[in-house]
């Protein structure tokens, strides 16, 4: 049974903040271990890939070779059917032409005192693709990391995939080759990240390394950050549903249950102002729930995670969105655009009944790798914009240095940089 | 002695790789301390403050207060003379200006399957600001931090700053009334940074901090990093010069020293195609370095990571400018613009010899916080956007969904995610 909270209880306020406050993953320590592979990577370059894959992947790479050809990309291509073929062309095409739209501009302006101000963005040279191996080898999220970083113009996109027993799922090689990436290695883990870090003799390094994936994967994208840009760190996700008395509890329990079958730390949110639905949407959940091939994970995450909470009205649910910060919102109520236009922290909104959050995990256009763990306080979902970086510019000349100088050599005085204020009197002779 | 490298001699790239790879900072590992340090603050809050800093500070803040009032702020800035105020004011003035022109805009459009998609930005809600105390307070850093947080429209800003023996610099608490930081605490080190992100009695927790620091608050940073969100953490800094055999000596020498005199671990460099250039400005620096203030710090930077690079033509520096990846660039050189629009790798460029870089750190209007450490490679300097994050946004109605809903289908059903699959199907009867 998921919790379940009323506003108007006395002691909500604190039970709020308790539930807020849980821990929904047990962190795993594995500093070290990593530590001690990214070592070995940087010291015994392939060699090391080949002799750690055959300790936690039970492969050969020595003999399956590191790369995955282009003629393997090929046939994982040809060997899918031509309905998910089409279904991630489709995916594909949508994913590029929203994110498109994400490529900024650059500005460049002469103001008042004369001086030339603006910026210019430009691609990250080298990106580093981690996709997690076995059952959450997700196509879905080749395209999701992929296609923006195509967008963006990142002249070499590396993926890495770990093959345990020699295997790569087929659907994952043929998404990449879909989105375009060409340069596959078949490593996972630490090690993986070592290598796009630090580079090997066969694995040129990378500049910024993006995509999901376990403990070991984590702890190496923070060890090496700096090295190399990282995204975000993921934690578990989750959603929240924002409905009001009308809503149909099918469609919620169903979108409740799709978010609980990920992981058993996932988290499913009811927020509503109907008893009467709250009910409903429990015991669609135990009907459904028993159907459900992933029971196991989907129940544990429901029972353990789950929450409904009761409000007097949905406007009033809008602090209690803003807490959360919840990766994915869902609204499904009469005035859905006004309650979304009120709600300042949140990954993605999906506005109105009739659009479940799995449309934008596959097929929406908009990116599915989204701020986690309250983390959409301060951070944004993947965008072209992670791709790319942005150098700032400045130009003056005789007239404008003129104006400009005396402040900043008061300043450098103050601050005792002489230095900085002689690299402006020299030019004005003051 | 500043190395000097020759691109047509035989063991350049062999020697300019070892350049590059070449460390300029000890590190040192104060995790354990840290973690320490935040954990007694998460366990005694304010207690912990009082204590920590009675150790580190050699301050009772049992006694002053942890707070630094609004007199106190309103008597720093009357006590500073006023064409230091009115040279902070520039400052402000015209990085606020720059600033704004940064504010991202909104985006939402109907595409022809008839889903509705855009994302919508919104201000963090709280930034925590870090200031350094001692030497290193740098009245021109609050006001690069704090006023972006400021345009962003951040409702809350709050700056932590040591004071060590009882004593803040008055020009950083200038500098912060003048941005608008009224909520100013009088606490440093990895102490304050736990503080910002748990929250104390007094200290409401915020959920991001940005701000320079030592190897404590650089080390405090990462271990809060996804309670709270963090800006980059700042390397020593670096400029590099490119000019033509009509730069002046004088000029550029002076613009290495500026730099130089920040850090022993800073780092100068000159490319230039002429080796008359080159002979004169290492004369020149010579010359300047026995007259300034700081001249040990800045012999030792030159001294000790100081470079002159020859190249037969400018256009071929462009890749050593990319590989090297500055944070800061000028260029002295006929063609400045030209040259400027082919690098792709520097945190901010200073276009023709009447932009000193000094101008950047203090009225150019852009932001002196800027990647370091070849960092530029990946990230950008600091913007409005590091304190504003992106909700996206998705409609469908059932037409769209019609339309969307097999490929979402078929792309579940590949991934085994059955609950995504009937979270599309339950709504589109198929």
């Amino acid at each position: 049974m998921p919790i379940r909270l009323i506003t108007e209880q006395p002691d909500f306020p604190e039970r709020f903040t308790t539930f807020l406050g849980s821990k929904r993953e047990a962190s795993v320590d594995v500093q070290e271990q990593v530590a001690t592979i990214i070592a070995d990577v940087r010291a015994r370059g392939d060699d090391a890939l080949i002799d750690l894959s055959r300790t936690f992947d039970r492969v050969d790479l020595a003999k399956l070779g590191l790369r995955v050809t282009d003629a393997e990309l090929d046939a994982a291509l040809a060997s899918i059917p031509p309905e998910t073929r089409e279904a991630l062309a489709f995916a594909k095409a949508r994913i590029e032409s929203h994110h498109a739209r994400q490529k900024p501009a650059d500005d460049s302006y002469r103001d008042a005192a004369g001086v030339v101000l603006g910026h210019r963005w430009t691609s990250v040279d080298a990106v580093g693709l981690y996709v997690p191996g076995g059952t959450a080898a997700y196509p879905s999220s080749v395209l999701m990391n992929a296609v923006p970083a195509q967008v963006a113009g990142v002249p070499r996109i590396v993926m890495v995939v770990p093959a345990p027993d020699g295997e790569i799922a087929p659907l994952v090689l043929a998404a990449a080759r879909l989105a375009g990436v060409h340069e596959v290695y078949r490593v996972g883990g630490a090690q993986a990240v070592a290598a796009l870090a630090y580079g090997t003799q066969t694995i040129q390094p990378v500049d910024k390394i993006v995509g999901p994936g376990n403990a070991y994967v984590a702890a190496a994208k923070r060890q090496v950050f700096g090295k190399v840009g990282i995204d975000m760190v993921a934690g578990p996700s989750e959603v929240l549903i924002l409905a009001d008395g009308n809503a149909s509890a099918d469609w919620i329990a169903a979108d409740l249950l799709a978010q609980a079958e990920h992981d058993t730390a996932a988290q499913s949110i009811l927020i509503t102002d109907s008893h009467e639905l709250a009910d409903q949407v429990e015991k669609a959940v135990e009907g459904m729930l028993a159907t459900l091939p992933r029971v196991a994970i989907a129940s544990a995450s429901w029972r353990d995670h789950g929450a409904i909470i009761l409000v007097p009205d949905l406007a009033s649910a809008i602090p209690l969105v803003d807490r959360i910060a919840p990766e994915h919102l869902e609204i499904h109520a009469a005035n859905a655009d006004a309650l979304a236009a009120k709600v300042r922290h949140a990954g993605a909104i999906f506005v109105g009944a009739f659009t479940p959050e799995a449309i934008g995990d596959y097929v929406g256009g908009t990116n599915h790798v989204l701020p986690t763990a309250r983390s959409a306080r301060f951070s944004s979902g993947l965008s072209v914009l992670d791709f790319m970086k942005r150098t700032s510019i400045l130009k003056l000349d005789a007239g404008a240095l003129e104006q400009l100088g005396p402040a900043a050599v008061r300043l450098a005085a103050v601050e005792r940089l002489d230095a900085h204020g002689r690299s402006v009197s020299i030019r004005t002779n003051r």
